[in-house]
């Protein structure tokens, strides 16, 4: 997907909200383990029905898949399928944080892009540098998002650590050194909602970015502020939210809950596109 | 494994080696997709037959069986069950270089950790801090090998910068920061064998810690350099050859020539071992 065709599906669905399809699959609601024989595939299936009006992104946490093993990303990819098979607009982002040597990062961008198996974009960690990175960016239309500021608390051991010799920030440093890499066509980067008044900084580096913004909702991260830093001329912003939607209720309506949950989101954002100016 | 458990079996196989199964489905030997319905299994298999009497770990590189998608992982399932069947004592490291916030690694520390397959230990990126890594640290007896020093070009932009406010280099500062977080018997480090010379700032921090040591072989660093700066009292190295040994031939002879490239390191290492006075 292009840079401006994310933005049409944007002005399209009045939303910038990415689902994070989290699944844990102790948390699902319990009469569906009884009922299925895969609950959370049965699960991330209602849920995507229940808010594909409201979103324009998914986002599966690869980790909640792993933990099951082989059936966990069996499930997986039966979830990846259902999106391109049912809501095929949909931005799909695996959120991995993948990074390697060269020929390995290689190999996960082949097993994240190459496959039939159809990620629009895959999260990645900037530690060990550019031939970490580049590797995910050979893919046409295909998307690096790569953590610069993310949500947690442990994001001060050392992305806030002043470089003595341009005193740039570590996480100022990553965006400034991957705009060698990609550019806001193929890059987008992580920058957490729980630090929106450091987006100012950022956009003075990437004013014409994509920033996934987690944090949103149970991270405690707040939408006004960060769309008040955050938003640029192409929106910019794909906000989102995870369990705040996707249990919003773990009784039998969990579905009308997690749409319910995300056409409120919708609707703040709407608002805020208006006044942008940008619908 | 506990650390004296691992510096046993180093000095009974008089050995720290540990192989790198990097498996790339392109580039093992073409005779084995004609004989065998799973020729990566059949080749990993020949492999570990043919070199465990002189390693001490495998280290399984999960790109390359993501890469084949759920089947590839299946691959590395049975590999990797493969290993604990026929060589229990052998130490096995998932190198997955995984980290995200806090409830998302405890769902990869239990993917690794957590399940019948039975890692000792996984390679972790830092760049997430503290809550990205200690959710790893709550498995006794496993082991969070946490990047440092990569072995990689890219390892210049980021792991060199310098604190503003201390003079540590980032390496550096991962290395004494994550002293709060666990210790050495339940963590490594990935110090890249190219940068051999920065061994010894290194083991000024880390005396004690075991450190996982790629880059030796196809990267072009040295175990002697290696040896040099790097043996502890307890050995504290793992140095890893992946390419060198399981591609040593793509022949018919694979097997044979890994055994003889494996059994030289080994007879190195051995004399390095002598030399220190560890055996």
């Amino acid at each position: 997907m292009t840079k401006q065709e994310l933005f049409k599906l944007i002005k399209e669905k009045k939303s910038f909200l990415c689902v994070g399809l989290d699944t844990d699959a102790k948390k699902i609601p319990a009469f569906l383990s009884e009922k299925y024989e895969n609950p959370v595939l049965e699960f991330n299936k209602a849920i995507i029905d229940a808010t594909a009006d409201y979103c324009v992104a998914y986002k599966p946490n690869l980790a909640f898949y792993e933990n099951s093993g082989v059936n966990g990303l069996d499930t997986l990819d039966a979830t990846v399928e259902y999106i391109r098979t049912n809501y095929p607009a949909h931005f799909i982002i695996a959120d991995a944080k993948r990074g390697d040597i060269g020929n390995t990062s290689a190999m996960y961008a082949h097993a994240f892009f190459g496959n039939e198996l159809n990620y629009d974009a895959v999260t990645v960690a900037p530690y060990m540098g550019e031939d970490s990175v580049t590797p995910f960016l050979t893919y046409a239309g295909k998307w690096v998002i790569l953590l610069a500021l993310t949500s947690n608390k442990g994001a001060y051991d050392f992305q806030f650590v002043r470089d003595a010799e341009t005193g740039e920030r570590i996480f100022e440093k990553v965006l400034k050194t991957s705009l060698n890499w990609g550019n806001d066509e193929n890059m987008m980067y992580v920058v957490g909602a729980t630090k929106a008044e450091m987006l100012t900084d950022i956009r003075a580096i990437v004013p014409d970015h994509f920033l996934l913004v987690p944090g949103v909702g149970a991270q405690g991260g707040s939408l006004q502020e960060v769309a008040k830093y955050g938003l640029n001329s192409s929106c910019g912003l794909l906000v989102n939210s995870s369990r705040q939607i996707i249990f919003a209720s773990v009784a039998e309506d969990y579905a009308q809950a997690a749409r319910t949950e995300a056409a409120k989101v919708q609707a703040e954002m709407e608002l805020i596109l208006t006044d942008a100016k940008l619908i």
